[in-house]
């Protein structure tokens, strides 16, 4: 299994606070040591790094942990592999363009029969399930749409397509185009919105606390979404098994719970 | 204009002496100061790092100044703006996934009417010229094949596409799947190819020597690729104006002169 991180904020936000926690379970607090990325969006531009060494030792993480990147939109992964070895073509977040967009995905769990799924246009660099997983979802959504529709449609798309891929094992999974995040909890995931007035944190994986009353400012609005909760001081949210959360600047814009039946 | 370096080589190899050249031409000893960016491959991994800050100044130019990534293909590009905001998405090198592999491409130069080149299923993110270049690029290709054909017919259809957009302007270009380099000029392009017995070379940017006869096998074979001559004491090659040059495992595999009109 693998653990996720993703943030959506209506102001470019640090995720360093929230990075460390994660990267510690990449060898440390956690056994994901089969290499960790990270993709932060910047208007439409993308930058994501991976590595296919162990989160808790990398001079990269380490570097990232003390750079300070803010962005809108977040997503994190760290690995620890059961379909595809341990190498830098295997390890998450994977990127495709579609419609002009830099897309984004990560998953944890695992999908059975997922590779009978025929794809088209797209296709996967290494051999995990998961970029299977990613473009079939795209293919998907290519051929219902050869171009970009609208939030709505869009929205009601993800969450059938998401539901779907359930049904086949584990899909929690975090997928973004820099604006929107769209996600889906099979078996676990959890958030935390921050607003004002802020508080502290404390990390639970290291003994870090940050005061988030000095770094925002009072319309700031951040959600942090992670496999487990990530602090030991706050409440974190349970997403329901079997649903899409769709979040944007800071907010959950759409919640839906199984699978969404009514024709787009 | 903007600066291009990118290497080929028969085994992993370091290119921090070389980049570290190339990086000081963003705002030190050159004025190409918006943005620069770089893809490393491993197997068929490619990690791709892209700043919007010069690089002679950009915090993480000073990370992988410092950090030895090994790699046998690499594609890197210190940018001047012309078409495009200086901004993420329109920093060099750009990829895109065909065929099941990723492929990387960055550019220097002007393409007079690229935009009016119809596209495909790849669409830029960003607003460069360089970028709509390399959507029809691959359109072009997938279109001629919908699999990845054979090496030769590979090459002989960038060359063909290459000379096509060297007819719209300035076409220096760089572009890999991470086993083979294919390269354009147009004005400037050179390269030095370094085999055994290995000797010592020094930056023309820097204050900086390496003995490569310390840091190589004897069977290794190393082309470094670049705008302009990168180092004081070694003979560059300059490409002939209006030729695609192709490389893989340190050699030169194939040179055309002009358009290669012959059908495929």
């Amino acid at each position: 299994m693998c653990e996720l991180l993703a943030m959506s904020a209506n102001v470019p936000t640090d995720i360093r606070f929230s990075f460390s926690a994660l990267s510690q379970r990449g060898g440390v607090t956690g056994k994901h040591t089969d290499g960790w990325g990270i993709s932060f969006y910047e208007d439409k531009g993308c930058r994501s790094l991976h590595d296919p060494n162990p989160s808790a030792h990398s001079e990269l993480a380490k570097f990232l942990r003390a750079y300070p990147i803010k962005s809108r939109i977040v997503i994190a992964h760290v690995r620890k592999a059961n379909r595809g070895r341990v190498a830098l073509e295997n390890t998450h977040p994977f990127i495709r363009e579609m419609w002009g967009q830099n897309w984004s995905f990560a998953h944890n769990g695992q999908l059975k029969g997922i590779k009978k799924r025929t794809l088209g246009q797209y296709e996967p660099v290494g051999a995990t399930d998961s970029e299977h997983a990613f473009c079939w979802l795209l293919h998907q959504l290519r051929q219902m749409y050869p171009t970009r529709p609208s939030d709505y449609k869009l929205e009601r798309a993800f969450s059938e397509l998401f539901a779907s891929l359930r049904e086949l094992g584990v899909f929690n999974a975090l997928l973004s185009d820099g604006r929107t995040l769209y996600t889906s909890c099979s078996t676990k995931l959890c958030y935390i919105r921050r607003v004002a007035p802020f508080g502290r944190a404390s990390l639970i994986d290291e003994d870090m606390e940050v005061d988030f009353a000095a770094e925002t400012s009072p319309n700031d609005k951040v959600i942090v979404i992670a496999s487990q909760p990530l602090t030991s001081n706050e409440t974190w949210t349970h997403f329901t098994a079997g649903s899409t959360v769709i979040f944007r600047d800071g907010d959950v814009i759409r919640h839906y719970e199984g699978v969404v039946a009514p024709p787009l």
